[in-house]
Formats: C-alpha cells, structure tokens, sequence
C-alpha cells in the first residue's frame, strides 16, 4: 500500500488535491508543512502533498524552504485547485451567525461575500479553515469558512458553497517523492529549480538569460531570503518542458555551471495542460542536429 | 505639524521604525498596511510608516499590493530593524506561564527559544505582538512576545529581553510620501519599481539584463501574481542607485519602453549605508562623455 501524507488536518483544500492526486493510495494528515516533507524523507511515506502557489497570496513559502531543507524530493504531479469555499454553521448556532471563523487567507479572499452577506459576523481566526469547522462544532464560533471537502468531515449545516471575491482564485499542489524515475515528458510539462546565484551585478539576468536563450519559456520566479545571511537570496525557478528534453537540460547544465548551488525539484505534466512553446532551433531534433554537426567537425569531417 | 501614520497597533516594531524615521513629525497608529497608504493618499497624513521586507519571513506582501492598488507613493527613507523581541507577562500571572501569545511570524522566529525556555507554555495565536501584550493585560494569555517598544505603552513585567532563534534576523521599513522632490543622492541609495513584464519567453531576462548592462546591481526581486490574471505577474526591483544618477535614468527609461506599465516605487539613501558597485563605463561621467560624442556624431564633428 503506498502511503501519502498531506499536510492536514483533513477537511481542507490539501486533502481535496491529495485524493486527485493519489489514485488508491492511502492519505494521512500530517500537522506541518515540513512535516509532510520528512515523512517522505524518513520513508513513512511514499510520497507528500502539499500546496506551492496560491494565484492571490503567491508562493507557500513554507513549501520552497522545506524543498531546500534535507535532502531532495522531487515533484511528480500537481493538482491545480479552484478556491471556492463553503460557510458551516451548527444547526444550533444563530441566525445570522454572530461570529465567523477561518484561516487569515481565507478570510482574507471572502472578505467582500461576508461583508455583504455576513456583515454583523466578527471575524475570528483559525489555525486552519478545518481548525475553524472543529471550532464551530465545538460551540467556539458561529460559522467557519471551509474547502468544500470539510462538509463530509463535520457534521454541520451548509449555508452557502462557491463563496469568492475572485471568481478564478487558484492553489497548486505538487505531489512529491524522493528522487527516482520521472514521469515521461508530455509535451505541456512544468520542470522546477531552486538556485542560488552570486551576490554581484548581473548574477541573476545572466540565469535568467540561459533559459531564454535557448526559448524557454519561465512560468514562475520567487527569491526566499537565506535565512541568516541578510541580503543574498535563492530562487525559485518554474519553467516550461522537461528535464528529458534537450533544450532543458542543456539550460540545467548550463546553471549548474553558472552557480554554486542548484538543486532540481522535479520535471512532471502540468495541471492547466498548456503546451509549452517552442522557438525556432529549440526542438529535440535541431539539438540533435547540432550536436551532430559539432562532432563532425571535431573529427575533421564537416566545417 | 508633519502627520505619518503607521502600520499599528501602537507598541509593535513598526511604530519603532516609525519614530526612527519620523523625527518630530506627529504618529498615529492605523489598522491595516493598506490604510497607512490610504491615509497619505487622502491626505489624512503626509507620510506612512510600513514594513516592507523581513530577512526570514521575505516580503511583506500587503506592502508590496498597496503600492501597485491607487495612486502612486514613494519610499523617501528606509529604516533597518534587527528583530529581537521581549516577553512580557502579568506581575500575578502563573510562574513559568502557562500560555503564550503573539502573531504567528513572531511566534514562528522565536521557537526555539520558546521550545528551550518555556517548553510548558501553549502557544496561542495573536492579531499581532501588541494585541498579545494587550491580551495579557486582559488576563487572556500569560505572556506575551512583543517588540521592545511594547513595554513604553502596556504595564507589564519584562520576563526576558533580546529574544530571537536567529541573531541577525532584521525587518526593513519604508517611510512613503506622496510624489514630490527626492531625497539627494547619498552614493549609497537604493531604487524601487514594480514592472509588468509581457507573458512570453525571455521577457523578464530581457528587463534584468537592461539593468546588468549598466551595472546595476539587484538588490532584491520579488513576484507578485497578477489578481484575476492566474500565471501573470508583477516584478517588483529594488536595485543599487539613485534615478539622478544618469545609469539608473537610462535603466528606467529602457524598461519604461520595453514594458506595459512601469512605477517608480522611490530613490532613498539606504539604511545600512552599503555603497553602490560602480562598474567601469557606468559612472556619470561615462555616460555624459558617451552623450556628448554621439551628439557629436550626429552633428557630423567627430566619427
């Protein structure tokens, strides 16, 4: 039986993409980010689901350290999630609810709905949106603003479901594992590196310039700061392809030269199923091709 | 009477930044980031004192979306803080206390010493340091980790002082204004925009490399997700200079050409006194000597 820790409790978002992303596999709920980590790390599980970006909040910056913190997993798959939440309330509880509960981003992306339909509501904070369901049933709130999945956890009443101000607000989770075969390239593929680059003028334009270079197309960029050591940074690179194609890894090696840290965090199909683009003299073949043609002319054969 | 206002409560880091910045201007503590920055636009008051980088935590991403959502502000000065708290309890409250308060970023940069001092304490969840002070004095919590500032405005006991895991951890504040003259240049000042940067391949190499290839130095870079606009992005560059330098001038109008929308976020000396790297060919004399010889070329006197 392959094991999944997600970072829980149950009832949230995290299980939500856990069960997308896990087929059969058995789900546990692990209380940290960094938790469900080192549950893959220490072999009591084979794999983590965990979220990595939110379209309002941005990165989960718990997620990227804990991806350079211990030894290296990979991501193997995402879920890409819409966030649009249910209100529980007790069947007991007032009506209106006089008090509303939930994690501060959730709250933070309901914040126009409760006012307009929950404006008496004093709004508390939860450790998590689940943490605010166990709250209501447990007489501490009124009302919690939850992922849908909560409802079939808690036996609470549904007072409203699809609640957003932003109609396409989204998280993506990743499914992680430790390092081993990867998933096959696609065609619309995401591949993941975190790199340090040197404190000096034009460090980071000249990783950035490798990618573009060679006409790969980069879909995210966060800089966490190194902890303990004010002013240098790592980044977070997400780009399009895969590590199977040329163009990609002649990109990684060519960072791998330029820095003095890299660390891959995976190559695998994307969520949203978008192709990657391809600039002319990018593809596998015109890689080959070049490659070809270098060879001969070592050996004195082409010029 | 000069009025800023600050991100409050009163007795928190950012009224300490605040009153470093301020000289004898006159603070008022606002609720919310965003109502620092409303308050200077509505000309409530003519500057605002918020916090905009933390050397663990990262940016601070409500600074960061205020300054993008209205009119424009710009940073005149910038404050560095180290982050080191105090805990403070009730003179009747249970020795060792029982539960500890504070927000969570607090809380998450003093567990270890929490962990090693009062491993028997609940730690509970706070709006922010200084309404855990205020929750202790209530009698909710017994202790509270606050800035050292919070002892100046609630009577309580100081149980420890210089409380923090990591020594050098620091928070940067900015002190906002409306447009208007800019603080002189100093040789160690920092520049600050935020650009949107066109969805294709190699665009955001393209606008670092407008900085490398004058020799400006990043000095941080975050990306902040478009809202409603999943997989767009905002840049946000502070880089080493001062818009009066001709290189940063040239820089910033290059990036105004090559992208949609462009703000300038402020010149100001900065707080650690770091002076900028000057690479040969980007000092001011360089680019008025390049200046004059193509005016020259074009006038047909020199080739």
């Amino acid at each position: 039986m392959v094991r999944i820790a997600f970072f829980g409790p149950e009832g949230t978002f995290t299980e939500q993409a856990a069960r997308n992303l896990a087929g059969g596999d058995q789900l546990f709920p692990v209380e940290t980010i960094p938790a469900a980590f080192d549950a893959v790390r220490s072999g009591a599980a084979e794999g983590a689901c965990v979220p990595v970006e939110n379209s309002v909040e941005g990165p989960v910056t718990a997620t990227l350290d804990s991806a350079v913190d211990g030894d290296p997993l990979v991501g193997v798959a995402e879920a890409l999630l819409p966030i649009r939440f249910s209100v529980l309330t007790r069947a007991d509880a007032p009506d209106p609810p006089r008090t509303v509960a939930s994690h501060p981003h959730a709250l933070a992306q309901v914040r126009g709905w409760l006012g307009e339909h929950l404006p008496g509501a004093e709004q508390r904070v939860a450790s998590s949106t689940a943490g605010a369901a166990v709250g209501v049933l447990e007489g501490q709130y009124d009302a919690a603003v939850v992922a849908p999945v909560a409802a079939e956890h808690y036996p609470l009443r549904v007072l409203a479901t699809d609640v957003a101000d932003l109609a396409d607000a989204r998280t993506r989770f990743l499914l992680l594992r430790r390092p081993g075969p990867l998933p096959e390239p696609t065609g619309s593929d995401r591949t993941s590196i975190v790199v340090a680059a040197a404190n000096r003028t034009g460090s980071l334009a000249g990783l950035l310039a490798e990618l573009a270079m060679r006409g790969i197309n980069l879909t995210r960029l966060d800089a966490r700061p190194v902890k303990g050591d004010y002013g240098t940074y790592r980044f977070f690179f997400d780009f399009e392809g895969h590590v199977a194609e040329p163009r990609i890894a002649d990109a990684l090696a060519a960072l791998r030269r330029r820095s003095t840290e890299v660390r891959f965090l995976g190559s695998h199909p994307r969520a949203d199923g978008v192709a990657a683009t391809l600039e002319a003299g990018a593809g596998n073949d015109d890689f080959a091709a070049a490659d070809a043609w270098v060879e001969a002319v070592r050996k004195g054969e082409l010029a």
